[in-house]
């Protein structure tokens, strides 16, 4: 099936992308809420395309330069779940602005006046959700009156619109059990909705509560109140997807295709999948740099950027010249790292995809 | 320095670069030995056209997408250090072999085969070296009577002409002290040189001996008998470069150049550096993710996609909207993920860099 796939390459089952994102928006919209993709796995315009066209509800992007490409595309309603500083981003915000609906966030008095500042200049005020920490301390006010503060705190700021709070629950990426998800989910949802009342209660808009990941968003009969999960990796799943049984191999979308080029003996093998392939991200739940479709059992113990080592303890059933399609770890990182996704139909090679909002340097 | 650079991008420090080379080419020439420079550091035409008006004879790509795109910049010596397998490789080869000087390795008798088909049917034998393995098992003959015996085996493949030897000692990047570093480039001389004898002996023309990586190319006075080594990384240095003292801070020539974009309180900050600029590759000798330019002490602990996580024991000497500066734990994956670099003349921008052969899906 991949003969004529040259390797190492990234390819991607495209009605398996559908069906997943068919999957997600249909659950979340049993419970009120809407789907905003974060595009971070993709980068690019055709998914975020087809997740729109699935129910999304506009996208997430992380960067300014993904935002501006996908809007050079079309696209007209973008969130930027970044805390955007610096004079340069405020300056490309103003004109992303003048183009289409675009929101961002806003988590320090800093980047709440940078965004005022611009907000004033343009004559048209900056839309921001406050940024909660959800307990991974890497941004955010904490919920609750901690938050109210820091409302009260920018609310006078003339250029900005607070439309609403923003969360991102990490800490479910640490957990290894059912319960574990659905805990860190509630715990989601309490502080989330806990605190725009409080907000609400003070005068506060809270038009938009944005939360959500790949794990949470498939526990959202526990996110009912908030309105929009950002969930990413759900387009392709990977195996810590797998691992934590949210998904079967089978719906896991994209892989890493690989060349056998060397056999050291019959257990040991050396694929052209390596760092530049696969990335050395790790899966907490699994040891090694990937799953070999149809053969979990085979394991990848080491990369170099353009060496995967292969090995088994049964004999490997590949020879030199066979190809090996692999699930990566990470879904998020590989296409990244590639101009081009073969896209896969029907076990023909549909489509060659860019990644149009990938390697920007800014 | 850096308040024209949008981050987080990476950029480098072009005259520390051409002192880097100047200072290996200068180095091997003394030992008779000559520099064919492994590009996968860089992926840029810029680059290695400086590095062959440093003194480098041609260049070493490891993918044949890379030698296509130097070949179209004018790129006319180069060696492919990597097993090429597969029928759409051996058409592309063919045609690139009409171009330019090109040579490849070969550590199976499948690919030697294929090789050699390739050879008859385009009427010019492709010039290979047989791959050593150096102890790392990621491909490569046994030295010595191991060569010897596959040398032998595919000696009368007609489309073939051997010219030499290959060979990547990948163990020593598991030394920690000089003495280490000069025993495993001892065994890199003594097999590869060892073996070329026992070929000569038997008639074989052993013109080429490539070996050397960062490390065993600045031992090079244990290496006389070899032609070439193939350091990379050695342009721009890294953390691994400066945890074993071959390099010190200034001469790590590239750089992360990234923002504080949170400050959780005075000794934990969060930049707009991640996994998609640093990448998680670790560096065996140091801890964290990057190294701070003039502040060592700080800590890297941990990395999202777009977010570094940073700390110190000291309140951390940084504010929102400040940039700083990261030397990456291992350099040759950094320009992989952009399209362009900053490249920095006197602490200025001089140009954008842009890096052609990255991102190529074969």
């Amino acid at each position: 099936m991949y003969d004529l796939i040259s390797t190492p390459s990234v390819v991607v089952e495209l009605e398996q992308v559908t069906e997943n994102l068919k999957k997600m928006d249909a659950l979340n919209r049993t419970y009120g809420i809407r789907v905003r993709p974060h595009i971070k796995p993709h980068k690019s315009v055709y998914f975020a395309l087809e997740q729109l066209s699935c129910g999304a509800r506009g996208i997430t992007c992380a960067k300014l330069s993904e935002a501006e490409t996908m809007a050079d595309y079309g696209i007209d309603d973008i969130f930027i779940a970044y805390p955007l500083i610096g004079e340069d981003k405020m300056e490309r915000l103003g004109r992303l602005m003048q183009r289409i609906r675009v929101s961002t966030e806003v988590n320090s008095i800093y980047g709440a006046k940078q965004l005022s500042a611009l907000g004033e200049r343009i004559g048209k005020k900056v839309a921001v959700l406050i940024e909660i920490d959800g307990g991974l301390h890497r941004g955010g006010v904490p919920p609750y009156e901690g938050a109210v503060a820091f409302a009260d705190s920018i609310r006078d700021l003339p250029g900005l619109e607070i439309c609403g709070l923003m969360y991102y629950g990490g800490l479910i990426y640490a957990e290894t059990t059912r319960e574990g998800y659905e805990a860190q989910t509630k715990r989601e949802h309490d502080e989330l909705v806990g605190t725009a009342e409080l907000l609400r209660a003070k005068g506060y808009r809270m038009d938009v509560l944005s939360g959500g990941n790949s794990y949470s968003a498939r526990c959202c009969k526990y996110l009912e109140g908030i309105t929009e999960v950002r969930c990413g990796n759900y387009i392709f799943n990977d195996v810590a997807t797998l691992a934590t049984g949210f998904a079967v191999e089978q719906e896991c979308a994209l892989r890493a295709v690989s060349t056998v080029v060397c056999k050291m003996d019959d257990h040991h093998a050396i694929i052209d999948a390596g760092s530049k392939t696969l990335t050395t991200d790790l899966c907490g739940h699994r040891p090694g740099y990937g799953w070999v479709v149809g053969h979990p059992e085979i394991r990848i113990t080491k990369l170099n950027e353009e060496h995967g080592f292969v090995e088994s303890d049964e004999p490997l059933p590949f020879e030199i010249g066979d190809k090996i399609a692999i699930i990566p770890n990470h879904a998020c990182v590989l296409p990244n790292l590639v101009d081009k996704i073969y896209g896969i139909r029907n076990g023909r090679i549909e489509r060659m995809i860019p990644i149009e909002a990938r390697g920007r340097y800014l």
